[in-house]
C-alpha cells in the first residue's frame, strides 16, 4: 500500500487506528477452542467486528510463533483474512546482516515465496544500515523502525539518562537517510510529549506506528497533539484493550463497542486537520 | 544444556565448532529438489557427515521463515535430528517487551508449547533488560547477546567511530548483570584482535558466539589467540564454507572434509588449555 492510498483510508474511515492482534490462545473466549484453529476463528471475529473503524491491523509475530508450525498457520490464514485497503504489519522486530535480512524481507513481503505479503515490518536497527535495507528494496512495502519504547529495559540503551544524544535520536536522524516518508516509518512509544513533539520535529513528514496507548500507559489525546502532522502521520495502535474488551459468545459486540470508542476520539483530532 | 556439559562436548570432540545451518533452497545440490522436504534432506546429509566434528548447529531461522509455514516445518525437522549431546542454537535475533519476549521464548525454548526446543537463542538487545530477562527464566537454556557485528551498518550504532564508549561495550557490560556465563552468551564478529581482546577482558568467562569466520573475513587463529579463556569459551560458526563445499550427489564428503580441516586447527588451540 502506497502513502497516499494509507491516507486516502485515513480520510475516508476517520480512524488512525491500528489493531493488534496479538491473540494469545490462553485468553481467548472459551467457545473458541472447539474450533480447527482457534486462534485464527478469534481473529476472524475481530477483523469483521472492526475492519470498517480501522486503518491497519498489526500481527505480532511472537504469539503466534509461540504455538510453532501451527501458529505460522494461523498467521498465514489472519492474513489472508484481512481486507486488500487494509494496512497490514508484522511486528516481528526483525533485522541482520544484509543476506539474512534479505531472507527476513522475502518471508513478510514476498508472498510468492513465503506466502506472506504484509504491507509493513518492524525492524530492529542495532545492526545499521545494511541490515535494514535489504527490506526497502520491495516496492510498496514499509520498514518501520524500532526507536523508542518506553518499557523499563529502554534508558538501558535507546534512552539513558545521562547527557549527549540518546541511541533513539540517533536511529531517527540515520535511518531516514536510508528510505523516505513513502516506505519508512518509525516505532515510537512514549507517555512524554516532549519527546513526542521532539521526534515529529526530527521527522515531519514520516509515520509514527504508537503501540502502548491504554495497556502500555499512553495517551491518545496527548499523542495526537503532539505527534500530528498534515497528513495526520499516525498509526495508534491498541491491542488488549480492544481484542479482549470481551468474553463470552458474543465478545465481538463488546470489542466493536471498545475499537469504536477509540475512532470517535480519533475523528475528533482528524476534523482539526481534513 | 548446561556449561559443563558444553565444555565437556568440547573436550571429548576437541572442538569448538559451530555449523551454521544457513539452508538456502536455491544453493542446495539439485538431486536433493525431488525429495518431498529438500531443506530437511540437506540438513540431515549435513548433519550426519559431520556430527562427531562440531559441538553445536545454529540454525538461522530468516532462511525457514522465508519459505513460510513449510520452512517452519523444515526448521522442526531439522531441530528434531540433531543428536541430543549437540547444542542447538536458534540464530533469530528476536527482543521485544516482556510480555512478547515471553511469547519468543515459549516459540523457541518451550517444547511442549511450540514443538522447539532449542538450548539457545540470540537476542537483540536494544529494547534492555527486561527484554531480554523473560528468555532467562528458562533452566538450562541459553541467551545469546548481540553484541558486536562487522557488517558495514555495525559503524551506525554499536560500533561508531567517534569518541565515547561505544554502544557494544555498553552492552556487554549492563547484560552481564542480567545473566551469569551459565546462561548468557555473546555474539561477537570482528577482524579487530584488540576488540576480540578487549571483550574477552570485559567477559572473562562467558562464551563468545563468533561467527563470520570465512566467508565474513574472520581469522580463526587470531581469534582463538585473542578470544579464548580457561574453558575454550568460544563457539566458532562456520555455514557457507562447510555447507556449501560439495555440489554434485556426494557433497556430503567434501563437506565433511571441509569441517574437519576447521576442527583439526581447533584441536591445535585446544592443545594449549585441555
Amino acid at each position: 500500500m502506497t502513502r497516499s492510498e494509507l491516507i486516502a483510508q485515513i480520510r475516508l474511515k476517520k480512524s488512525f487506528l491500528c489493531i493488534g492482534l496479538d491473540t494469545d490462545i490462553e485468553k481467548i473466549p472459551s467457545h473458541l477452542i472447539q474450533y480447527e484453529d482457534p486462534v485464527f476463528e478469534f481473529n476472524k471475529d475481530i477483523i469483521n467486528a472492526t475492519k470498517d473503524l480501522c486503518v491497519a491491523y498489526k500481527i505480532n509475530t511472537a504469539f503466534y510463533e509461540s504455538r510453532g508450525v501451527q501458529g505460522w498457520e494461523s498467521m498465514k490464514r489472519t492474513l489472508d483474512y484481512i481486507p486488500a485497503d487494509i494496512f497490514t504489519i508484522a511486528d516481528a522486530k526483525r533485522g541482520d546482516i544484509g543476506n539474512t535480512s534479505e531472507m527476513y524481507a522475502r518471508a513478510f513481503f514476498d508472498k510468492s515465496r513465503s506466502g506472506f505479503g504484509f504491507d509493513a515490518l518492524t525492524v530492529n536497527p542495532y545492526m545499521g544500515h545494511d541490515s535494514v535495507s535489504p527490506f526497502l528494496q520491495y516496492q510498496n512495502n514499509w520498514v518501520i523502525v524500532l526507536a523508542l519504547t518506553s518499557n523499563k529495559g529502554s534508558a538501558d540503551f535507546q534512552n539513558p539518562l545521562e547527557n549527549g544524544q540518546p541511541l533513539f535520536e540517533t536511529v531517527i536522524k540515520k535511518s531516514q537517510q536510508w528510505g523516505n516518508a513513502g516506505n519508512m516509518m518509525f516505532v515510537v512509544v512514549s507517555t512524554n510529549p516532549m519527546l513526542i513533539s521532539k521526534i515529529r520535529r526530527l521527522v515531519p513528514d514520516h509515520f509514527l506506528l504508537i503501540p502502548g496507548i491504554g495497556a502500555q500507559g499512553g495517551d491518545l489525546k496527548m499523542v495526537a497533539e503532539n505527534g500530528m502532522n498534515k497528513d495526520c502521520g499516525l498509526l495508534i495502535n491498541i491491542s488488549r484493550n480492544i481484542i479482549y474488551a470481551g468474553k463470552g459468545e458474543k465478545f465481538e459486540k463488546e470489542v466493536r463497542a471498545a475499537a469504536m470508542e477509540y475512532r470517535e476520539e480519533m475523528k475528533k483530532y482528524l476534523h482539526s486537520i481534513f
